[in-house]
């Protein structure tokens, strides 16, 4: 097959997916042009292997990524269609139907945009983390639209092959659809429930266990990167803040029945069980096994070292740390079978075991 | 100070809790009797030192500890106010108010019953993994009601004090508030997340990261059992719902505003910092370094050994895997300061670094 030619490219915004992007392509041979509003970016992700600083005639562009905040994408899109007359442009933003739609409503051709969502490390980290195996193996999100002319489509193909991504094509709402439901939502069910905690006297608090800080977890993240990610998918978010409001008065209408709140909580359990696993596999049950670890550097090693010795395969771990005293947990998952080996290979290697967590 | 004698004592109930209040007191030289319905239990948690399954002269006991599940306890405490007649009655369950309730009901005296908590191991597990020092420095809420007699409370703080714990008194509803926000709450926000999952198309779940399975992990859990804990805390667990209704109600009406969303998101941010976190200290802030990790034996121990060679304090550690890769990531949590050279550490001994995770 004729694979597209991506030389010479231009990445428009060098945070950690910009510049990443920039030295995957890099390392594919291609000449990368960094541009970036803040220059010292620019000047990082060139020193990370992204690509160079030098201007370049904008007619021989061949490809054009855009990674710049959510807020920003549709202006910096539409720009670069003018500006480089002949590349394919793509975004790597992580809400695709706003910008469509934004960028329909400036009137200008999208014969030559096709939108993307590379799977992989999104954060607002910076260049100076970027590295080009990132997205190996990711999944990268294509979303072609109505009037994307195939060079485009398969020029993005080729972007993400190059930085060695999984290729899965959907429409722009289908994918935002999607995200609203596995990412989106948990993160307002996450906030919803963290912002409880502000009613909670700090004496109650201390009554709190693992299961809260796991639920609460990422509702620690940047409200302001989050308020542009939600707002940007605002109509599937709603739906399914909707579709949760529907479960929570179905719930509440039926308090006090048991066999009610029995359904509803295997109803919960049974979501978990279609999340992918480990490999993919679903489904797998692990036993764990909690070992006390002293609080100093060392401990870990030694214990991973006589983890070793026992010669089980760790599924996952864990450290747990009680509020009330010094040391921590070590929480270590392994299946069934081997589970009361360990436990008697840490008891014999002088190991402190301990219970998962209190309810 | 005159302490209150435990001995001899009955621990009704050998399930994990009820084997461990055994073997602490046994350790703490209080002669044990232990009884259960199921007869093996009893024999397992005697084997691991839990105590001794002959019977005793019921007029003769101190302390009767009831450690079955929920739905039995009311009945339980009852007819063991009966049968130990001059004996302290406690119970170990997860909620307070509705056995008050049910044993009030019952016309009972409950003079010789005061109700509590210890916030440890309460998963049902068995007998097997009873262990003498489960409640060393835990919490252990004792909840008086308003006929408990000095004589009973003095007895079950003696009874938490012999346990190694630490001991908080509260009333039974204020401790159900209490539980009701950090516990119960948090785990129907989870399967109200999870349970929206059985709507999505796998395809869709393949886009899933780390925060979906944080959020949704403890809605993994046994329904069996949280319906009965639940059930028992009713009312409490139902006001906590409404406000999460309210505040969602308030989310979606200001729906399309992105400073109400961004306000919202800084409250759930607000929230996560009021948990207690390592030793309790609240708010300190750390950095993440994320290593790729081949999935075989002796991987683990090797890592580790290399972060203890760079000599940073590790404060947690997760271990993620990508259903799409033959590999996992270790997640490490170092201080901020020291982020950097334990990056730089990691990449000289040959592992592979890599962002947290998608968003």
């Amino acid at each position: 097959m004729n694979e597209p030619t991506l030389t010479p490219a231009v990445v428009i915004g060098t945070g950690l997916v910009g510049a990443s992007v920039g030295a995957a392509l890099t390392a594919a041979g291609v000449e990368v042009h960094l541009i970036d509003a803040v220059s010292s970016h620019a000047r990082v992700a060139a020193s990370r292997g992204g690509g160079v600083l030098e201007p370049i005639d904008p007619g021989t562009v061949r490809l054009v990524v855009v990674a710049v905040p959510p807020a920003q994408l549709a202006e910096v899109i539409a720009d670069a269609l003018q500006t480089y007359a002949k590349a394919t442009i793509t975004d790597v933003g992580s809400v695709k139907g706003t910008v469509l739609v934004d960028l329909r409503a400036r009137g200008v051709s999208l014969a030559r945009y096709v939108g993307s969502h590379p799977m992989a490390g999104s954060q607002r980290v910076g260049p100076l983390t970027a590295r080009a195996d990132l997205f190996e193996d990711r999944t990268w999100v294509i979303t072609p639209h109505d009037t994307s002319r195939a060079k485009a489509v398969l020029t993005v193909h080729a972007l993400a092959r190059a930085c060695g991504a999984r290729i899965v094509s959907m429409g722009a709402t289908h994918h935002d659809e999607a995200v609203a439901q596995v990412s989106h939502l948990p993160q307002l069910m996450s906030s919803l429930t963290a912002s409880r905690l502000n009613e909670v006297p700090d004496e109650h608090l201390n009554l709190a266990g693992q299961g809260l800080r796991d639920v609460t977890r990422i509702a620690g993240s940047d409200p302001r990167l989050w308020t542009q990610i939600i707002s940007a998918n605002s109509e599937a978010v709603r739906a399914e803040l909707e579709a949760v409001r529907d479960a929570l008065n179905d719930l509440l209408d039926g308090w006090g029945d048991p066999e009610a709140l029995r359904r509803f909580l295997a109803a919960g359990r049974q979501g978990t069980r279609a999340i992918p696993g480990k490999h993919g596999l679903g489904g797998v049950q692990y036993a764990q096994v909690v070992v006390t670890i002293p609080d100093a550097p060392g401990a870990l090693a030694r214990l991973f070292a006589d983890i070793e010795a026992a010669g089980v395969n760790v599924e996952d771990v864990r450290i747990e740390h009680d509020p009330a005293r010094e040391v921590g947990y070590l929480a270590v998952q392994v299946t069934k079978p081997v589970a009361r080996s360990l436990e008697n290979a840490m008891i014999e290697a002088g190991w402190t075991l301990r219970p998962a967590e209190a309810l």
